[in-house]
């Protein structure tokens, strides 16, 4: 067919943010085009959550079993990697074609390619020429961060990680953040030897301290080794392998080998080669700079929402709801803003942990008065009957007001009691709320009792 | 030491709701005796929740791991029934001297034997002769309901189940409620053949009929035989067996014979023995008759809570709340209710099965306009991750106002939506409200996006 060029709506990027805005802008009747330069669908579904939690899923539950060794479950039980990777697969490979469906299903143009702006409103895309738009919405993700060391070339990505087959028998992860805490988690579970090398002496920055630090305890007697304090100076071939040199505290050297090493360094806005400045759109490190109705602060025509705007976390709950707030504003429901209060982040590690609301030391730096309840959730008789010795949790309550700041837990359903906590700061429900609830029980939620009371 | 005969508060019963009444009242000042003629803490750590959920976690990680096969899970995986007694033993056992310990510590009096009424502020108990209060609760809990059959004494009942080594290898439970389909799942993952007998055609009431039809289809994928409408007539020992006989809808007879029959029909309040006409306390087949506040409508010196009050559901969040009222009355921050709006309940099986506010039935017959939110949810990637293959949900939205009016949920965290829902219900969260959530991702709090979507 011959190809419109001028569309009400462009959407830079299909995953969670550029997919929910090109169809729902395209339901509301708009016209609308999509440009994806990789697969459709997006980081998330394709090399981020989706892969990542079957492979921390199907670990998790080898893990599970071997911790309920001593309460009567008997088997040898082992990962087979090979067989993970195709089940992985199988579940993966068919979202692009589904996502690029859901798109034509509706009548959104669709442009395989990159990107790159020529003016305030107009694109050039690889292989497809000029278009042009009323309006222009960049969600364009994140790719990962890379180290600048020598030898950087020898590392794998955390895209690479989700697609080795077979798996090395050793590997080093680079940076404490989530991504190589989940990933340490999975390798080890499968057989591999994980050892995670952190600059600093603080893993886990955006997750509270203290449970972080039981978090490594936990991953340690899952056999993932935790180093910290050693910046990677460089890296290199070792026969098969490859050798990391790492600064020590002492102005020494330590060195590292593994079969392979991933660099888990988190993501930064995917925004090179857009040639932002060709429309005048102003970016910083942390993404496209926005306005509260995720509008370019430079550009008018022009939006961003998820991973490559400069404003909420890198989470896919994030990008929905700003997705959702774009498509308001665009079909004529706005300006309107995302709120994100009581946004739940998540390790999915074993067990997870998880953080909403404040950390303390943001709830500190926000002039709050408030108090911490907090203590050792190993011994739970929830936790004891999965086998699980290591969790723990922090709750910030505000004196005065009694309402929820932050909450902090490292356990069973870490991801269901971030949901929970979640919904008392956004609806301002008090600790005394909380206490009253008919909880089911047995159930995680039910431990908000144990937590407050 | 010389008995006190004279107490500002009597407890009968020390489990949840006695517990707690005893502890609090102590912690303020008043002077407490707690009575207790089974075994201190009562059903719910000894007979009920807490044991029959070390059965129930320790099952599903084998059941879990047995549906991963496909994903990478290798062993034979399988569940040592005596090595699963032992940690149940090991966990259950010392809960008990925990308990006693946790009145003695308080200066509550403690006495065991059984209790009953001699006057309205008078009891006699077992063993320790008379003792009196200004106040006296009945927290009594509540004994397994018995067959009327001829045979009656061959059957077990739901706390010898839990005691049951070895496993027997052929298990028939009559009744199709919550504690049948959990321990059918228990017995059938531990190698057990396990048969469910049903009187009448609907299995699981209180529960979403329809997603109790799909549970039924997840328990034959696991081995569980499920037949409805078919009342027992009679029992009779065969062999070494037990044989089971049955009305058929025709007017004839089905027979079936296991090793062990297991009454799981459910509990009845424990007040046989009680002699409350003496006290002058009226209650009915749920229970003692009380008001708003938990205080008998017919003695104002008795209050009652926890399952053998004829008011809330017989669930341990239940018993929680009334004896928190019932301690805000009796040390005088009262006259005080339990709200118990948004109770979350839950069958253990795999997967789980949550009910929270109405049934659709109840929401049509209490008036309300309302809209069904349903679906099925074995395809969603959330459960498709973890094997599971039986999911779905119903949520009813109020027209109008939008609020949530009862959610039903069979799947993975199905507790945690329950608390999810209930708090939803509780504080007059809508349909928007929830939308608009950032909830963890992945997450089964984000999949309420799926269903109210």
């Amino acid at each position: 067919m011959a190809e419109k060029r001028k569309f009400d709506v462009i959407v830079i990027g299909s995953g969670p943010a550029g997919g929910i805005v090109a169809r729902k802008c395209a339901e509301a009747g708009l016209s609308v085009a999509v440009v994806e330069r990789n697969g459709w669908g997006g980081v998330c579904p394709l090399r981020g959550c989706e892969p990542k939690k079957i492979l921390a899923d199907t670990a998790h539950a080898v893990v599970r079993a071997r911790d309920m060794a001593a309460h009567g479950v008997t088997g040898d039980v082992g990962l087979d990697w090979p067989a993970l990777m195709r089940f992985k697969h199988s579940s993966i490979d068919p979202i692009s074609d589904a996502v690029f469906r859901s798109f034509e299903r509706r009548g959104a143009a669709t442009f395989h390619g990159a990107a790159r702006f020529t003016g305030p409103d107009t694109l050039e895309v690889e292989g497809h020429g000029s278009i042009g738009a009323d309006r222009i919405v960049v969600a364009a993700g994140a790719v990962p961060r890379r180290l600048d060391v020598p030898g950087e070339e020898l590392l794998l990505t955390s895209d690479d990680f989700l697609d080795l087959d077979p798996l090395p028998e050793s590997l080093i992860f680079i940076g404490g953040g989530f991504i190589s805490f989940e990933f340490a988690g999975v390798a080890a579970a499968a057989g591999a030897r994980a050892t995670i090398l952190h600059r600093s002496g603080r893993v886990l920055k955006g997750f509270d301290e203290s449970l972080s630090r039981k978090l490594v305890l936990a991953m340690e007697a899952q056999g993932v080794a935790v180093h910290t304090d050693l910046p990677v100076r460089a890296v290199e071939r070792h026969g098969d392998g490859v050798l990391v040199r790492c600064a020590d505290a002492d102005g020494g050297e330590r060195t590292f080998v593994a079969s392979a090493v991933v660099e888990g360094a988190g993501r930064v806005p995917d925004l090179d080669g857009l040639a932002l400045d060709r429309a005048g759109v102003q970016a910083g490190p942390h993404g496209i700079e926005v306005d509260a109705n995720l509008r370019s602060i430079s550009n008018p025509r022009v939006f961003a929402a998820g991973d490559c705007a400069a404003t909420g976390l890198p989470l896919t709950p994030v990008a929905a709801l700003q997705a959702d707030a774009v498509v308001r504003t665009l079909t004529g429901k706005g300006p309107a803003t995302a709120d994100l209060t009581g946004t739940g982040a998540v390790v999915f590690t074993h067990p997870p942990l998880s953080a909403v609301g404040r950390l303390e030391e943001q709830a500190r730096e926000q002039g709050f008065e408030f108090d911490i309840f907090e203590g050792d959730a190993a011994g739970w008789a929830e936790h004891e009957r999965l086998g699980l010795s290591h969790a723990g949790y922090r709750v910030l309550v505000e004196r005065g007001t009694d309402r929820i700041l932050g909450a902090h837990y490292l356990g069973q359903h870490a991801e269901e009691i971030a949901n929970i906590f979640g919904l008392a700061i956004r609806h301002n429900l008090t600790r005394a709320d909380l206490l009253a609830h008919p909880w089911a029980y047995p159930s995680f939620g039910y431990t908000v009792r144990y937590m407050l009371g």
